[in-house]
């Protein structure tokens, strides 16, 4: 079985794209990341979705970018809240991480060449969120371009692929696509500012674009739906 | 005074780019990793580094590349000594530390977009020690390419530069460079086996790379000619 590193946030679009590479035949090793995120509930949902997935192995690699600041993510600015999409689609938000997705795939990358894997998988989307540099097409060819330089097996001519299954894809699409390959969003975490057990604020932009994609299905959000049950 | 983020590993080379970036006009702000390496007085020689050149910040990031293995750096392997230079050149060593170079630039590329710097310095050396993929010219291009797509500087059309001053410098000429420049070898750390104390093996292939280099400009190692001095 071919091997692949997946990172694994916790949040929809991750847990999509694990299943997706497993639907591939890939066996899957989940990285995911203890960056100082505030929404830390998070990495409670990569390890629940990588022991659903029954992957390789399970890594968290402890990263603080708070040392460096400058993210509403990571430091101790407030996460927008009501925002209309166009407003979203107007700039870089402040919840952007300086090169977050840079330093993940560059430690993807380190733990891929350990494993001999020739194929990472990254939940990126630029259609529905394009403010991140980070997310978009261009930025991930290049990202390969760099890796199949920088190891043991691109000096060797051995062809790394970064995979980016949902990069053109709508939530709601990404959301049907995980639904086909039997993800359990309930166990996932989208909200940029969630309470402590896990409840999602749905003002945030990324609760906002989650409830979107699911209403556009004619579905309501498991996640939504769980604390709605309990009293919420 | 325009900033740089420079990597400063505490060995000849970061040391040496840090003086030449400083000579450069640029404010330098020094970027080290504590990654589980077994030669942990680098740290400290990063640390005196830093202090002597007064940089206007030094951050040191813990990052445990040991969760992944696979570097005699890093893992519970031997370190080659007493290799001739012909050996030193057939093959990637296995002091190789997978994607490393790709994991700091990373991080460098983090901080150089919090502090909007546009300048990064790397020691990297290609002409010496050949043998590491992540050190070549043509990884830096690629490098460079894929960071100015990674980021928000990039997205607004400035343009972020990786200077690589030593990459065509034979070990001679870089000790050349820091003598002009004020560098203190004496307070800098090469070995990759290095004791407690920091004394170096003199064996392994980072020891004997230095030395030819001190040898060939007629003078002795400040490093070794302390230890000596001690008794060794």
């Amino acid at each position: 079985m071919k091997r692949a590193v997946v990172l694994l946030s916790g949040g929809l679009d991750s847990a999509t794209a694990l299943a997706f590479a497993q639907a591939q035949g890939f066996e899957c090793f989940a990285l995911s990341f203890d960056y100082g995120q505030r929404h830390r509930i998070e990495l409670q949902r990569a390890k629940e979705q990588a022991e659903l997935r029954k992957v390789g192995k399970h890594v968290v690699v402890n990263i603080d970018l708070r040392t460096f600041g400058g993210s509403a993510l990571t430091a101790d600015i407030d996460v927008p809240k009501d925002r209309t999409e166009a407003h979203m689609a107007e700039e870089i938000p402040i919840t952007y991480v300086p090169a977050r997705n840079t330093v993940f795939l560059s430690f993807a990358l380190a733990w891929a060449e350990v494993l001999e894997a020739k194929d990472i998988f990254i939940g990126v989307n630029a259609l529905d969120y394009s403010g991140y540099p980070d997310c978009r097409p261009e930025f991930i060819s290049a990202y390969e371009a760099m890796a199949n330089l920088a190891t043991k097996a691109g000096v060797e001519g051995q062809k790394l692929t970064i995979h980016t299954p949902l990069i053109d894809l709508t939530k709601a699409q990404i959301i049907q696509m995980g639904l086909e390959t039997g993800v359990d969003y309930a166990k996932t975490s989208s909200c940029y500012d969630p309470s402590e057990d896990g409840r999602p604020c749905r003002r945030c932009d990324s609760c906002k674009l989650r409830e979107r994609g699911f209403e556009q299905l004619g579905r309501i959000d498991p996640l939504v739906e769980q604390f709605v049950k309990i009293g919420g």
